[in-house]
């Protein structure tokens, strides 16, 4: 089959590829019918990451199965049907009791959490192909309507709406309150909206590109360019000095000062000063133990400086890490079909396999039009 | 009357002040009874606060009501009450609706949370006297049984059985899980006493002091002394590799290496490296956003190395700040008229209120047998 | 002052009273901009309670401050509030740890609960009046924006909208599930508007008035009219035969069948058998231990044919109690300021004070404009 | 392989079956090392189901893995497992999402729960017998260290400590608390002991048989003997007026009153007079839909005369249904392997596969010794 094959720092290509087949009973193969580009996939292309060359990338996936293997009981040929970008057994504790299955202990030896098409992520070949092994398919397919109806929506939900919607989870935001999201991205962009589905009163977005601000007005939200100057000024003057309720980083340990130089707690010191006392902040932007080109010998250690004695004395909590899909896509799922719902508001391209790396190239770049690009490998 | 008043540092004295009186009909005054010293005191105590002389300490207070204010409706003279450390009014948001009196709006203008004698916590007097005026008494007095009886394991009530309950609470552990608690003095060995209740299957407490650990062991827990090696591979050696559920900080940031220097985020990360993905930490132990004497101009501003990434990529979550012990005050009272709790387990010395400047000094020595003194003034 | 006074069976008239003053110094009184009439009010008024004449009826009330006690802290003449139909202290058990207005233990003596203008619900008077006297203030008063903007949206946060709500809380609706409320009388109404809010995915009203089921569908809706055949059977159709994640009762023990007699338990064996296993009932529809109106001397003793076998085999759950409006208020006036609710379409008619014996008799008839009075004492 | 098989109405006999083998490749079979016999049984043996002759008894059972199906990927030959009562697939939205394994959707067709040698439960044989097949193994098997140490304690992991334990979980027990358990057989022992484990300030429990009695005494719960007069009154008289803050029905719909006759509601109407205003009742004794033997025609459809105005007007919550083993048993098991729990105190007799008949007839009759049986078909 034809797959987007990662080369080397800055170049990705359309390669052919094996047929991915039934390596386990438990196994199942879809025909992906829409497979996202992520921003985590910049990570491997730019070469910040360890990942080697000939990996096949694309961890946002959605299809109709093609072949079952003997030991699946819920899934048949023809199903419809969108994976968690996280791959999980459904049966060790993690998964089992918590429902983090983000953090499974079967599918990545020695790690907790395993995904489609990423480095260190476990054995797993990636979704923009033509076809898709999936593991323990009884627990990771979640079946979709027949048809065609609402592709882009239910894409979304591989990966960037429950994300989203776990960052709003992790900042406890309830009904009636005011959160503060940074990062104007796709997944912030959830965020807020998820923010919206669940009541809250006023959500703030935080940025400084102006087409994702002006995306994130479109949906309801207050945008803050933080251009303009202190974002946590400015949200502060439009919350009568009181700051939030809670918040979300959405942009995590590439954050950027508004002269564009990397410092990476920033965004999270700006939440500590934007979000009230006793106010939850929800972390769903990457950090990560070891960055080879971070900024200071610390940020390479994954050591930020962390206005700690703020937060202490505001009685803070902070909630983070890698969104457990399943948590969350039933619901997210049932929301677009009842209409409540559309992410794919945020889909700004469809393309081919063959214009991936093109793609690629320029959602690299920030090119207009290219901030969430998804491939049809049918077309 | 008579009453412990701040000198200088390292100075206190028993002095004759103003007797306290009914100010707005909500008050009460009380005859004390127990007034608890308390490690926080020494902050104080030692010069490192912006305390100025003259400034009466004591903020675990219990006692006789001697006096009632027009306005005031559950409490009686007679009646025996334990007042918890925070002074709240009940009303605000933070007090009402988030049930969070250590972050009250209405008893320290400009701050959230206020306290009897301590500075910047508000115009209250201490307790480490004859007589203490209380606010908003139908709010803050906790009723007792009539008599003496288990007078001093209520004294704990005011603040150090509820902060160390707090801690495990902010850890989130439910029963049957394993926690790690840093620090066993007496906040840390209430939070390990606290553990047991509430059904842990494995408590460590970690410290470097044989006492203090011996205490520990004496409940129940797992000492860990971290001048025999680092406490993380002492504990991941006696949890399979995995470490614990969750974690309990109470030391804060004083915090030393095992050579004796500050570290103010040692605790913090080493509970990064114990607590397993998932997990949650407390942090009780204290952290603040000025700290004169730090040891680097960050910590002075409240700015530590936290390790960010490893915290996220295990999506561990963190609780913080100062207890409200308003929310666990009935409940632990209820435990030790039930005799399944007796926290009084801590206290190394009764002394009269003469005796306070001697122990404030041999406290802040170190000395044994002074690591929880009670004053008893009526003695 | 002038005031809505309870006569007899069927029978309110407009009197002067005794105008309301400061009682205790914890007290405010304020002028009452807008009193609304509640379903609640026609118990009395039909003569099925042990209500006697010269009570003056009004539980849904808000105002300005005309005059403060000594001991109040937070409130200022000229304030706008609006009032928790429950009358409650801020500091018993019920109020301060469980956050449970509805059932004080301080303001009814031998009961637990308060309210104004109510038999047995202690000794306040109500505000269907030109004044209304306010006790324990600074707990009770909710402060509102200047001005008369959105005043009978926020007349509807003294009683009806938090009671949806918490309906909704009872229900443990969660965003992305499905909701049925049977009834939708005025808080039926707030009930589905508070899911839509909420994020459901879903949410079914039921009732049989045609004009109620058109205001549903009005805010989303769907109306499944019990005239047209089994309410269940309706939503089993409509939800592919597995019933909702949860439901709302807002009818209560006068619940009719559709033959139009009276059977108690009808709504909530309807309920248990609507809603999929495993899901929760929220039961704000009024029960009561003794009716002597019942139709069987059991349902006369508060005792009803529950289908608790089918309850238990699904493993549902129930709450029940009248709305701790406090625990709601706050936020949702914040939405209503937001612009995100704006509750107030369930009013029907403005009146002036002396056309409310008219509106009580209109309202008793259902006829169509009297589903929800507000009065305006002031016009 | 021997099994114990039903018969007729009050006969078993142990009989030679069909060895169990792998019917899935997610299939594994167990040699029963002990399986424990369960007063739910009972039903069965008495004839009051629909059980059929020829059914193999036991769903409380434990043993060493004998073989492993092809897709089994986490448990291998010579594991030491115990199995909750309930089957479930593990990736059923009930399963996945809710953690509600007593309610899977796979595995019993048409019906929302499955279990081992359990009429209406699905094709489950169950594991009173020398093997047993286990299906979805991975996800149903909880392994145990290697050896034969705790064998009884970790054989009641398979239902009772559990049931008891999510009674407790259902009443909404928080440490501190008080609750009142009705039954003091197996689970209502083990709900007793799980409420000293979770921290319950005083535990009652209620029955009239003084031996069960005694042993809830010698774990530290206060006996109320309902022979000796009203229980609701009894506790009341123990706890100033006030009832418990929540309680356990571990009785269910064959309930007695003190004259020995069959009173369905009667457990369920003493918890809501037991338990205070907004307390919760946790109810794991069995209710069912449909009860041939009802004293009623009304309780024969499960429609029992409730004390809903009671229920309502003191705001109080019910939580319902069959445990959901597997939220509870890792925990359980940890608690047991810390020496902190040791349920096997309520096993009364050892016995082989052979002395099962004359177990079950004795049991049934209720002779000292026979409260709880475990078999060891080993021995």
């Amino acid at each position: 089959m034809r797959a987007v094959v990662y080369q080397e720092p800055y170049k990705v290509a359309v390669e052919d590829v094996d047929d991915p087949r039934i390596e386990d009973p438990t196994d199942v193969v879809i025909k992906i019918t829409t497979a996202a580009i992520c921003g985590s996939d910049l990570h491997m292309y730019e070469g910040r990451t360890a990942a080697e060359s000939g990996i096949v990338f694309g961890h946002e996936n959605m299809g109709i199965v093609e072949e079952v293997g003997d030991a699946v009981a819920s899934v048949k040929v023809g199903d419809r049907v969108v994976l968690p970008f996280n791959v999980a057994c459904g049966f060790c504790v993690n998964c089992q009791l918590h429902n983090k299955t983000g953090f499974c202990l079967t599918v990545n030896e020695g790690f907790a959490g395993g995904a489609y098409g990423y480095v260190s992520m476990g054995p797993y070949t990636g979704g923009q192909a033509e076809y898709l092994r999936v593991p323990f398919a009884d627990f990771n397919c979640l079946s979709l309507p027949e048809g065609d109806d609402h592709e882009n929506d239910f894409a979304m939900l591989a990966d960037i709406f429950p994300t989203g919607w776990h960052g709003t989870e992790l900042a406890g935001l309830r009904p009636g309150q005011t959160i503060a999201v940074f990062g104007a991205g796709p997944v912030g962009l959830m965020a807020a909206y998820s923010a919206m589905i669940r009541g809250a009163s006023r959500v703030f977005v935080v940025d400084q590109v102006r087409s994702r601000l002006k995306l994130g007005e479109e949906i309801g939200a207050t945008a803050i360019d933080f251009s303009d100057g202190d974002p946590v000024e400015q949200i502060r003057d439009q919350t009568d000095g009181e700051g939030t309720d809670c918040g979300v980083d959405a942009v995590g340990y590439q954050a950027t000062a508004d002269d564009g130089e990397e410092q990476p707690a920033v965004v999270l010191n700006q939440l500590v000063q934007t979000v009230r006392p006793m106010g939850t902040l929800g972390v769903v932007g990457l950090y990560v133990p070891s960055d080879p080109g971070g900024p200071t010998d610390h940020a390479r250690n994954g050591e930020l400086l962390f206005k700690m004695g703020e937060f202490f004395e505001k009685g803070q909590k902070m909630g983070t890490g890698q969104a457990d899909v399943k948590s969350y896509n039933r619901q997210l799922r049932d929301l677009i079909i009842a209409g409540v719902a559309s992410p794919s508001f945020v889909v700004s391209k469809e393309i081919s396999l063959d214009e991936a790396p093109e793609a690629y190239e320029r959602f690299d770049n920030r090119e207009d039009g290219y901030s969430k690009v998804v491939i049809k490998p049918g077309s």
